[in-house]
């Protein structure tokens, strides 16, 4: 049966002010992780919210994590592990979210200051962090509070896990998680990660998979060093073009991946999933918004949702070591390095697609009847997430969705990775939930990065909702 | 018959060491015309060359050219005009060089001061613009010297041309060059330039060809802004894949220009220039010297020698807009240009030669059936140069050659281009001569550039023969 929660949306209305203005002081601490002397900002952001939580009665610790790797001289600021409640007779969720920001200078074009939030008429909060992902990391810290001064009962144990490097490659985080899934998170029932956005603007969703992502380097070289087109034209076989023909063999302009052994790994379609994507919140018009053009693949949006979703994509990212500049240089670069990458889906497996590459690329390199060197390597690889939307963790998530924006979520992919989502399940093998507080337009990584009020606070209730029917939810 | 040279000759050994230190002279000044804050030591060097003419009995004039383009608050550097002679009975010689030089910084891995010429036990003159392009310059300074010295009636009317902006575009110059071929250089019944180098380190050179360079842009746009790869990846047609594509398809492994048009417009080999490249000093370990690699077109010297000097070749410069730095980085890059230059030979036309690329770069798009959009245009055209190695100038010049270093010169063409040759030759209407002073070691534009003291004190007695049978030559 539905939990009562009108008390705590209640509060939850009657304290916005309050939680604005959290949010306010958090943005107003510049937590960049990746400007080093950024970083005692990023130390003291971490501590403010380690006092907020302790302030609520949570039990907080500070987990230092050493040096930074390439960095020595800099310390990796703290993990911020929290746990608020420890009723052997509840469920415990784990959550994830991380107080560190992007980079934001007044000059790159922002409206406003960065760090100073300035909400407009429209309800926009604007503000470096305001959506990734101080909002959200607050978004549990008030639900909190708003539970205590509506004295209703928490409904869930809480652990909370809050870095501050998320932005520079969540540098240390993995062991950590690893480390503590038997340990801090031995207790975990689930785990729910507020750090993505909806689809649009309108539909709330529930996002239960991400593609992976391998990343790859092919290397050509011949010459000892850089020669001059004029004398040397005509004499030498160059890397350059050896190179532009291999990549050229990749991949068509309707996105065909060309290597064989790649698409035979994807996961067939089932009826089931089909029938998802025909009502999901999307149109063709945000896609050529989003793209600033038309010139999409497909013209439908089924297609596209699944070419983002649940294919794989290849993608020529550029070339290092050619020339690279405006004007004209009459080079013939002596080792370039084109650089691309496969966005990974299920049944993919990492090894098998390396060798699937490897082999290709070498084939198409043989059939030049070059005289020059090649190496192709993955630089990195990160497998893609799946997880299951019928879990009582989603069931519960779409039920929250329902009763506070009164609308059936939709459940979404998403093309990229985050990394730490497939950590925490192989970590702690529970069922991960992504919950989205933004929406498609807050331009997370972009100048004017904003909140809207409305999601805010409505995420508030969201979030505080979800544990209550966490907690009533049966087992799946 | 040939001319008494004998005490020439004895004057250029005994003032040998006078000689050397002309040059160490000139080295001092660090006038390197892309550095801004060295300009000064541009208009110091060029006042300095005019000094030492007026010194030698010359008329000399510094021309001012302005200010230069695109940086106003700077001045161009004087050219230095100059005659020596004026005698309507003598033929008058048009020679041109340069007193300006490439970059150096110790830094950059030079083994001595780069502005303090220092001279090692095997005569080597190291420091920048001994060989490129001071050394001969003053060889011609050097020539009126040890005439005056030796007594020896100098044989014919001399005019020069030396300017301090070559490496940095010979700005300003070619509309000097027109203005003046009925002004200044009226007289000039022929024109010798030495700025270039032997083929190799034995055997002197007469240079009577240069190829040209037709140098293409290739842009590739259809997103608004740069994409992430996980997002967009598979649902976008990407700017990046139609590049590589288009350019893999202009010229194969072996250098074969796939695009029609071009090389039927190459002229036919003689039965005369078949016979012309066998006895060239060059070997095919001297290019994989150059190289520094066998990564080579051709096993063969006359091949290697054919596709250097009179086939066209096509060569893929880079990508501008794409990801070029170390690392990794998951953008799908709105824009993209393409750089790709053509090396042009008798009988290429320039406009016939781009309409030929524009048209096979739009049908190669068209393949792609792509929405992105394309544009092709030539950044920049330069003609290649022929002149007729039977001319008297070019005769005067073998006889010379076989004078003082007792071998025939070889006839060569060089791959790259030297745009101010065919000004020349277009706007005087004369036969330019090239005669190189230096040898292919000496390393111009590299660290530790040298010049050979034997290539110097014998190269300033070639030039100073070459101008005496420069005056016995009967007509052609």
């Amino acid at each position: 049966m539905a939990p009562q929660l009108d008390g705590y949306f209640k509060q939850v209305d009657a304290s916005a002010d309050d939680f604005v203005a959290r949010l306010r002081k958090a943005v107003a601490i510049p937590s960049i992780s990746a400007e080093d002397a950024r970083r005692p900002d990023v130390v003291r952001m971490g501590k403010w919210l380690a006092d907020e939580l302790k302030g609520l009665g949570a039990d907080v610790e500070l987990r230092q994590l050493g040096k930074q790797p390439h960095k020595e001289h800099l310390d990796l600021p703290p993990v911020i592990l929290a746990r608020y409640g420890n009723d052997k007779k509840k469920r415990t969720i784990l959550v994830y979210g991380h107080y560190d920001v992007q980079p934001a200078e007044k000059s790159d074009g922002w409206a406003t200051e960065p760090f100073e939030m300035t909400v407009d008429g429209k309800g926009r909060m604007f503000g470096r962090g305001s959506t990734d992902d101080k909002g959200p990391v607050l978004g549990w810290l008030n639900a909190i509070d708003a539970h205590k001064k509506a004295k209703v009962e928490f409904p869930v144990n809480l652990l909370m896990c809050f870095e501050g490097m998320e932005e520079y490659g969540s540098e240390g985080l993995d062991d950590l998680i690893y480390k503590e899934a038997k340990g801090y998170f031995a207790d975990a029932d689930a785990v729910c990660i507020s750090d993505n956005y909806w689809l649009g603007t309108q539909r709330p969703c529930l996002t239960y998979g991400l593609r992976g992502c391998n990343y790859y380097s092919l290397e050509v070289w011949g010459p000892g060093a850089d020669l001059h087109s004029g004398v040397f034209g005509g004499t030498v076989q160059e890397p350059m073009t050896d190179l532009v023909r291999i990549l050229g063999s990749l991949v068509d302009t309707n996105g065909k991946i060309q290597i064989p052994g790649i698409m035979e790994q994807v996961a067939l379609v089932t009826q089931d999933e089909d029938g998802l994507y025909d009502g999901i919140s999307f149109t063709m018009d945000d896609l050529y918004e989003s793209l600033g053009s038309k010139t999409s693949i497909y013209e439908d949006k089924k297609a596209t949702l699944m070419a983002r979703w649940r294919y794989p994509s290849l993608s020529i990212h550029g070339v290092e070591g050619s020339f690279s500049s405006p004007g004209a240089k009459t080079v013939i670069p002596a080792k370039v390095i084109g650089k691309f990458s496969i966005r990974t889906v299920p049944d993919m497996e990492t090894d098998k697609t390396n060798e699937c590459v490897y082999k290709y690329v070498k084939e198409q390199f043989a059939k030049l009847k070059s005289k020059n060197t090649i190496k192709v390597y993955a630089q990195h690889t990160g497998n893609w997430w799946a997880a299951s939307p019928k879990h009582w963790n989603f069931a519960a998530a779409a039920k929250a969705t329902q009763r506070v924006w009164g609308v059936e979520p939709d459940f979404t992919r998403e093309g990229g990775s985050i990394p730490v989502t497939l950590t925490f399940e192989q970590a702690t093998g529970k069922n991960v939930l992504l919950l989205p507080m933004g929406s498609s337009t807050d331009g997370a990584h972009s100048i004017n990065e904003k909140l809207d009020k409305r999601n805010y606070i409505e995420g508030i209730k969201l979030l505080g909702a979800y544990l209550h029917y966490v907690a009533e939810e049966p087992q799946t």
